[in-house]
């Protein structure tokens, strides 16, 4: 929105420019809610200053943008605390995707409790599906999670229920996209697979996220919209053809974790659990 | 066996050099038990065929080995016809790996019964998992069928949980490298977690093999041993580096479905179901 707001010819509509670029913006994450959550939250700070200076404007978008920054800082590191208290005495952990700190501001969220435990000296092996198609396990989480000293292994998304079976793993923990009020969690497609595999290990399956990932407008994850990708990440996604061309693909990039397979959500105000409308509610508001 | 019998001197102990060749090939597959059983057929007919002159054995091992492979046409095609029946009014089906025309000798195991019912005229899409790391989901199984003339949708072995979710699939239908006496099948590293999903969804999931791939030595799965491939096929499958260099990584090559989980075997003698090791005996013999 900062950068936006640089193209902005000073005898422009601010307002109205500002919302087309906060439309283009939102546009590009359908299924993602924290993005929206941002630029709605600097649309409504720009209406609420009655600022018509194109110049004031910008440098209050750009201290917004810097109060935000710092906030999912700290919201990342309240999850991580609270997260840190689950994983005490967990020696295996698997996650999906990457929601650390590459991903966020912070410690991220389905790492912050890693981080956390790490720095506090518990030792722990973290099982990265490499999650396909566009590796974010292998390529984002592992590789920072290695760089913080803290044990990663890559795996094959497929093979984390032989993971689980084996016993390896205490604690499956991922980030999520969007919540819905009733506690059903958007995520990196393969997230839902993987808590049911968590689930018939009776492995108990987490989801970490900031309280601006709950979208308490819509009442279950029915209502999610979920981002369809191109077959390209599929049949080419390394440089190389995988498949035969023209090949049909079905490529949903997120799936919904219902509610009753997911353990409990860390949340930077606290842990949700069970998750229910009505525990949700309690934590987030309306 | 024919081709190890060509290297072998006329001085030589047949017997002995045929059971070193043998060997050293069943080395090559832990997991699957097709090749240790016709390299053990080729030897069991050597030795009750009397012959000493290497001529003579080289020529009946190819006879043999033709035979096997005639058998095995013969054997995929009677899979084909009992799977068929189960297809019929199937509109989506789920495999996972290649258990096809490219991997047997005839229409395949898994596949079997998709060429058989698209031959009848029946139209359904195939969900082919693209099984990672080496793809045979992708760059065999869809490759095949739709060489064909059927429907095949390839998607990431981490979509099959959505998939299955959307009410796409019907049956999910793979086949096996080694079946123990109770009926538990080792597969392709991520059928396990495709079965756990299955039955989530109330999908039936189905295991396709001759009567050659039990293994009624073996009273259960946990017999089974698996395979580990190098961590080059997940950090670097494509030609192109996909994880931090020196990653570890843990990369079992098969995984074991319990018996619980399928719905039941279709061999080439009729379905074994429910899978139970008195069902298995009956069909299988001792």
């Amino acid at each position: 929105m900062v950068l936006a707001a640089q193209q902005i010819a000073p005898e422009a509509d601010i307002a109205q420019a500002l919302a087309e670029a906060g439309e283009y913006l939102d546009s590009s994450r359908p299924t993602a809610v924290n993005l929206a959550w941002a630029i709605r939250r600097q649309l409504d700070m720009v209406r609420r200053s009655g600022l018509d200076d194109i110049d004031a404007v910008r440098e209050s978008l750009l201290a917004e943008a810097r109060a935000i920054h710092a906030e999912d800082e700290q919201l990342c590191l309240a999850i991580g605390k609270h997260a840190a208290e689950l994983l005490a005495g967990q020696t295996g952990l698997m996650t999906h995707c990457n929601a650390g700190a590459l991903a966020t501001a912070g410690v991220g969220t389905a790492t912050a409790g890693m981080y956390v435990a790490h720095a506090r000296g518990q030792k722990f092996t973290v099982y990265c599906d490499e999650t396909r198609p566009l590796l974010q396990g292998s390529r984002l989480t592992a590789w920072e999670l290695d760089q913080a000293g803290i044990d990663a292994v890559v795996i094959t998304d497929s093979s984390a229920a032989q993971v689980l079976k084996e016993g390896r793993v205490g604690m499956v923990i991922t980030g999520a996209d969007r919540i819905a009020a009733n506690g059903d969690a958007a995520n990196k497609i393969g997230t839902y697979g993987l808590a049911i595999a968590a689930k018939h290990h009776n492995v108990p399956f987490y989801v970490a996220a900031p309280y601006s990932t709950f979208d308490m407008s819509l009442a279950s994850g029915e209502e999610i919209p979920i981002e369809q990708r191109s077959a390209e990440e599929i049949t080419n996604g390394f440089g190389r053809r995988t498949a035969p061309a023209e090949m049909a693909t079905y490529a949903p990039a997120f799936d919904v974790t219902p509610a009753e397979l997911i353990a409990g959500i860390v949340t930077d105000r606290g842990i949700i659990s069970p998750v229910t409308a009505e525990n949700v509610k309690a934590m987030i508001g309306e």
